[in-house]
């Protein structure tokens, strides 16, 4: 496999899991802080899991996205209502064009660096609230960049069709730790076990028959 | 007409007469400081124009860029090439998916503030040289924004078709004094006048049939 792919990464179980499957493909890495509650935490398991696999990572800050966008994910952890993710109340954790915004600095660094892919980790449990996760943006998005770039850079999303289970089923086979992985979106020390991305985590490794050893603050309210 | 867009607006002449011409659909500017010797500039003018027209104006700061992006644009004056703009060396000048990341950008700042509409003044004459000028990216791009935007924020490029000395025939019978514009490409006080950028400008100004006021350091030099 040729090294010759930048994946935008940003701590959480998905990305995670994919720059380990795809890592001799990875010649570089990439995470945003775009000042959302949850960043921070994110980005320490970004550079753990970039560390241990020897793969150089560089970190971009946005901080007009937390100045200027509206999202309940800019404003603090009290904003970040409970629920599960396909709730219409999850809406509001939607950061507007995020993936659009990742890809497209991506894409310039990676023809800055003369790589020949972007990869996203997007997945099938996102196309239900963010319009930036599904397959119709991810191909048309593909299209923009192998247009606006010299070298055609090509989009690849191999977990598109995915489930957060079924990438938790490939996480366990490659031996990760998801314990060191971050989700929740109050961004607290410890998970909150009930915000939306909480409980999408919590399925994803029941699903997978993984022993979830996050520790979550409501670990009770899951099973409600 | 409807105040429901966002303008990309960078301070060189094409932007500054789309937001002329397009004033009364405009209700937000959007300029980006990427590090780019005119950045300075351009951005001045960006400022003037918008306060005449009463738009208000976002100055988004992308630092990353001039940190780790590959461009002449980006390396100091004395790095931009002499020549025609379609010429082989002005392709040093391009910042890698720099339309795509600006477009990116203000999808998501016109998502947050409920516009619905980008607006971009690429051109004919970019065409040669800016892959991410060209009307597949623009098609490409405009669909990925759409998709990827609950409101499916539509990209509007009015000037794809048009030459840059159209462009200046329309910012004539607008009345805009070009000499409030910015375009050298090596960023000095006054433009140099052979840099590709500055002999475009000069060709636009001089077909369009308007009297060039602006101060070249060079200025036979265009006549060669």
């Amino acid at each position: 496999m040729e090294k010759d792919s930048l994946m935008v990464l940003s701590g959480g179980m998905d990305s995670v899991t994919m720059l380990h499957e795809y890592a001799p493909s990875i010649a570089l890495a990439v995470t945003f802080d775009y000042g959302s509650n949850h960043n921070a935490r994110e980005i320490a398991c970004a550079r753990l899991h970039c560390a241990s696999l020897g793969i150089p990572l560089v970190e971009i800050p946005l901080e007009f996205m937390g100045r200027y966008f509206s999202s309940s994910l800019l404003s603090g952890a009290d904003a970040i209502p409970d629920g599960d993710y396909a709730d219409d109340n999850m809406r509001s954790t939607v950061v507007p064009f995020r993936n659009g915004i990742m890809l497209a600095v991506a894409s310039g660094l990676a023809e800055s660096r003369g790589l020949k892919a972007v990869m996203l980790a997007n997945h099938a449990g996102d196309h239900t609230i963010y319009p930036d996760c599904r397959p119709e943006f991810v191909d048309a998005m593909g299209a923009a960049i192998a247009k606006g770039t010299f070298a055609g850079v090509e989009l690849r999303a191999p977990y598109t069709g995915l489930t957060k289970g079924q990438i938790a089923i490939r996480g366990a086979s490659l031996g990760i730790d998801y314990s060191t992985t971050y989700s929740c979106y109050r961004g607290g020390e410890h998970h909150c076990g009930t915000c939306g991305t909480c409980r999408e985590r919590r399925e994803a490794l029941a699903e997978a028959g993984i022993d979830d050893t996050t520790i979550y603050v409501n670990a009770a309210s899951s099973q409600e």
